[in-house]
């Protein structure tokens, strides 16, 4: 079977499919006895370095849920380890950029991004996954979005209010929109080389967009994330998504993407109207929900799928990621159940 | 000059103004020198509950920023101390809850909330403070909305993903809309109280309710909140507040209240549509402007200005509450420029 002909890939096309295509994200992770099991024996960082076991990671969860797909597992900030802005996963604490960019003078000391001698381990766990899949499923490639990942290598780790990002953006937006499009350049680069390694999709994550008004995404981020996607090269589908507010919708539609992933905060068929019948949406169970009972799992993914009426281009997934604290029976349930009902 | 005069009265009830009226959510707190004396001194809770030094911080920005009204020193956790629930404000930690209510045998050991004894210091503070201000300014009463108060006492404390409380919610509906049931409640006394004491007008946070879709702020919260803005007497403007959610909107407008305050992730004007014209709105500068520099602060605070259009019904405030490293002369400034830039 070609790619084109996978149930996912013709969903994020809006072309009709025998039942909605479900994957979730963070679907290889924590909650899984086989990924806690590899976490053993290497930490994050080296995980993600050696593509054999980062292949299968990302395998793992493929056949034990019965997914549509499956997304490569790597981590967003990866791209920013060539900067040298010194990225470390400090054991339970996430990610720490120990040098973070404050201002033009930080951006002059950024080493650039080669792409391919330095992303080179994540192509070659793509083409180990793609090789593995055989066709029979998609692999969904993807990036962290210019604004997320910047906001990283500006606060130096996670954030709650953003404000050394929004006070780089409001006070040198000369110094903002440079490194904006170095990352985005860079995204550009390291996206299409997963396409060419054998990515049949890719998901640009937007995770911590939300922080902002539409106004301010317009001004520092539309254009950015624009361009990483109209650079894309071979074109293949894209799933543009982020959270925290949906105000941001209509604007992160005209960024672009194929599909826009919604969270949870937005009722499905508002989102959709938000975002135009011209292109799909992927979402949006609260991932809380998976930590109740296969009988209110029923109902609440019930109340997605009528949400999206069965029109072509709706993928289905969580509005972000799955808890570690998930049983992984519901999560396999989910998935069955999203099949079961959907079925056309 | 009775209440109902006073610009930032008769704003939120759509009556025209000289200048759009401007206060600030957290103008008392730790970015004021003196805020910071005071607690050298005291500790949180002690000050709380201290009327003279409550009432004392309450004064504090209003000559300094010349703000058009006070808003009550106090925090939105005090009325759940009287349900046993092991209140206590760790050192630089936030709030910690030491017995969370998780489900219905925790409710069961829930003392009852007599407002006029558990609480009678804040309706004290607002009596100095109603006193001192001698009906040159009013004083805005407050108490956290249901959703935000059961939040912190099924957690624990604060939260990020909310996922107990959420589990609670969809798990064991009832219990949830008992607890809903019993805050609801005692807030309704406990606002009517402050208001009886001299509060000219009262604020409703609901800060985490945007954690919530639409969907389940109506199944969950929605009659509750409802209930409280209902209840109270006699009837003041009330001004409902939420954050992280532009999705939920047009649902607590439904819920009720005069004024909506809007996060800065919408833009007012957009805001403003959604809740409708026959409702005010409080909002909504992003509190990280405060940090750049008085030109910036001043384009921006104009920006607001200029969505709102000089309409009746807009009280000048922030998205959220000021930053403690914010420069108090930022503060003040902005106070100015809205009274300059908005005199009609």
């Amino acid at each position: 079977m070609s790619a084109s002909d996978l149930p996912l890939v013709r969903a994020a096309r809006r072309q009709p499919t025998p039942y909605t295509p479900v994957w979730l994200m963070r679907q290889a992770g924590r909650y899984m006895a086989e990924y806690r099991e590899m976490r053993r024996r290497y930490s994050f960082l080296e995980l993600c370095k050696n593509p054999p076991a980062a292949a299968e990671v990302t395998l793992q969860p493929v056949d034990r849920l019965g997914v549509d797909g499956a997304i490569l597992f790597a981590d967003i900030l990866l791209i920013v380890e060539p900067l040298g802005v010194g990225l470390e996963f400090a054991k339970g604490e996430g990610p720490v950029i120990a040098k973070p960019v404050r201002g033009e003078a930080d951006l002059g000391r950024l080493a650039p991004i080669d792409v391919d001698s330095a992303l080179g381990f994540v192509f070659e766990t793509v083409r180990i996954v793609t090789r593995a899949l055989d066709g029979r499923l998609p692999l969904i490639g993807f990036a962290g979005a210019p604004f997320t990942v910047a906001s990283y290598v500006v606060e130096g780790g996670p954030s709650r209010d953003f404000v050394h990002t929004k006070r780089l953006m409001y006070q040198q937006p000369e110094a903002w929109h440079r490194l904006m499009g170095v990352l985005a350049s860079a995204t550009g680069r390291y996206l299409s080389g997963q396409i060419r390694a054998g990515a049949s999709l890719v998901q640009l994550f937007d995770s911590w967009v939300g922080a902002l008004s539409p106004a301010d995404y317009r001004a520092f981020v539309l254009p950015h994330t624009r361009a990483v996607i109209e650079s894309l090269s071979p074109r293949v589908p894209v799933i543009h998504f982020g959270t925290g507010n949906p105000a941001l919708l209509p604007h992160m539609r005209e960024a672009g993407g194929d599909v826009i992933g919604l969270d949870w905060r937005v009722d499905l068929d508002v989102g959709w109207q938000a975002v135009g019948a011209d292109v799909g949406v992927q979402g949006n169970l609260d991932p809380s929900v998976l930590l109740t009972s296969p009988a209110y799992i029923r109902q609440r993914a019930k109340d997605v799928l009528e949400r999206a009426g069965g029109r072509p281009g709706h993928i289905f997934n969580l509005g972000h990621g799955v808890f570690q604290q998930t049983p992984v029976e519901h999560v396999k349930a989910l998935v069955d159940m999203v099949h079961e009902m959907s079925a056309r």
